[in-house]
């Protein structure tokens, strides 16, 4: 814990760091939502810590095995798991996202090389600074951690050809940063975090769970990539249904309704662009659809493979629902907001990557290692 | 079985179509071992359908879950097994890997685009057809199936573009086609199939294991990926071993050796080119080291984390190399050649892996699925 003590004694000094990239931020106009994201606090370095301390605390991943087998010749073989190498974060201003990938990759043994914005440059040095010192002190390298000393687009570019020393570049941010990592990387990459996701309320739901959902995954926490961003409401109990929900819900949220919608309760005309918008906001997608199919294509269309979740008491739409939309996640009688590493048991995460390929989900310790078979003989050749 | 039956009623026209391949391949003066590799004949076509009924035996590899959990709330939820989606193999001439990438493909879910080598155009045409009218007689859409209609080198630019509608590319070939795929490719790869692989007899190993180990590993089948390469002999042991060695394998094998090598048993000297290369041949790279650091210094160095073996009767150092060793598999007194699908207990392959994202070691229908978390709860919401 030689890290927690050493950013603990700079605190100060993180602070003062903060302040200078929180006022350029201010200078430059930067939204409130965004210096918010971007402001570090007392409480908010513990918080670091305990997030620090509850990976520290996490099984260790690396070296561990769910299948050990043995050939007939008496070869015994153990597929093992083993760190990636040196993993690259390219993040937005979030600082707390500094500690939080170190501490991930250290745990499953990797290197770090972070790549924060220039928003919150002064902050990563420092907290980077003090994690390095933290080291010094310990039996671990300090160039285990790398922060790179610009922020500029090229590099970037630069950054995502060095396939031979980078093993593993994730992305955690907007789409536009999203997109332009996986666009233009020469090196594998999860790609985290647009969440374009739905609840789909069907004929046969109970209405009490309906509400229950739809309100904790538009408001719970709306800024997320679990949060909701449309409804899609069956037709047959629409009339029914949509007056509920907007006696809940609609002092807090922004409706943008279909058609349907509109001629039901209070809400402005849904564009083609509000089905595609990943809102993060209090603003609610609704659209009103003819049948179960009709919401899979809805789904299938706008969706970004993330968590979606159907409402119903109809046995055979939950099961086809989960087997036919294709997400990261999927739920019936559940909120969306369960797609998480915390929520699910596996602790802290460095996204939610709704890519298919090696992690998919919550990307936690557990998918941040390789694995390498080890097979233990006696002289054992092929015939 | 309908693919299995419409390839055996074809198999006239595929045996045609292969012969014009051949003619084409040998005007054009392609080496007998490649002109081996693209032949078929009606014992490869049967060899070719076992492969397939083997494939199809297999467990089902898709809706499987080793985790099921709840959560404190009673969210019951389960980590599926998913098809990937669309998969791209980009092969040189082995026509059959034409009908065991279908097989592995379809097994697991998936789609395959096939773009296989020029010089075997017609034989994977009449594969494929004859996979197609197997699968119109069957429930499942004959469009599961698709080959490239052309060989030119732009269009496999423009393949491995193609990122909304390929969910992964395979390159299965040299070295040069997997590099050219792996920097141009925006959709995610598996490199498959490079080995420069070594076996490291140590000081204290066990004569009798070493030679039936190296024999093994160098001349079982010296063409394949995970035949060795380079030898690497402990200087203690090396006068005695060696002409033990040279005596077993000399008359098949030819030697490039160290100076040290040379001064001891018949061989060529070796050059630096000589420890970074893969013959597939009946050749070996010969090296006398000084230490057990030595030997893993020049695996770190010329190894392409394929597969390495150490013989040893010490404990210390058969547990350092297991764990220092970075390859996709590592050895204890026995052979490289056991790092295959088929010896390992998995089924048939689309390649070896060596790469750390996704699937490393051997790529068989495990590896070709994504996975899905599915949440069935009865309300749940996240506080």
């Amino acid at each position: 814990m030689c890290v927690a003590e050493s950013i603990r004694a700079r605190e100060a000094s993180i602070l003062a760091a903060n302040r200078t990239d929180v006022e350029a931020a201010r200078r430059r106009g930067m939204k409130e939502s965004l210096i918010d994201r971007l402001s570090l606090s007392e409480k908010r370095i513990e918080e670091m810590l305990s997030g620090l301390k509850e990976i520290v605390s996490l099984p260790d991943p690396v070296w561990r095995s769910s299948e050990v087998f043995s050939l007939s010749n008496g070869l015994t073989i153990q597929k093992m798991t083993v760190p990636l190498g040196v993993i690259a974060i390219i993040y937005e201003s979030r600082p707390n996202v500094t500690v939080d990938a170190f501490s991930l990759a250290l745990k499953s043994g990797n290197c770090i090389f972070l790549r924060g914005s220039s928003s919150a440059v002064n902050s990563n040095k420092a907290l980077v600074a003090a994690i390095k010192e933290g080291l010094a002190a310990s039996s671990v390298s300090e160039a285990v951690i790398e922060l790179a000393d610009s922020e500029s687009h090229d590099e970037v570019r630069t950054l995502l050809s060095l396939r031979q020393y980078i093993d593993l570049v994730i992305p955690r941010g907007g789409k536009d940063l999203i997109d332009f990592v996986v666009e233009n990387s020469r090196i594998p990459t999860i790609e985290t975090g647009v969440g374009n996701c739905h609840v789909f309320v069907d004929s046969s739901a109970d209405f009490k769970k309906a509400l229950d959902i739809v309100e904790n995954a538009k408001t719970q926490r709306p800024g997320v990539c679990n949060a909701i961003e449309s409804l899609l409401v069956h037709v047959d109990i629409a009339q029914e249904f949509l007056p509920g929900l907007y006696e809940r819900i609609g002092g807090r949220v922004e409706f943008r309704g279909c058609e349907r919608t509109v001629a039901i309760i209070p809400a402005k005309p849904a564009t083609e662009e509000d089905w595609a918008t990943e809102y993060l906001d209090y603003i609610l997608a609704v659209r009103v659809v003819d049948s179960f199919e009709d919401a899979l294509s809805h789904i299938e269309r706008y969706g970004t493979r993330h968590s979606e979740a159907i409402v119903t008491e109809d046995y055979e739409h939950a099961m086809a629902f989960v087997r036919r939309v294709d997400a990261a996640a999927v739920y019936v009688n559940a909120s969306t907001r369960f797609t998480d590493g915390g929520q699910m048991g596996f602790g802290a995460e460095m996204g939610i990557s709704t890519q298919k390929i090696h992690a998919r989900g919550p990307v936690g310790l557990s998918q941040l290692v390789s694995v390498k078979y080890v097979g233990f003989g006696n002289g054992q050749v092929r015939e």
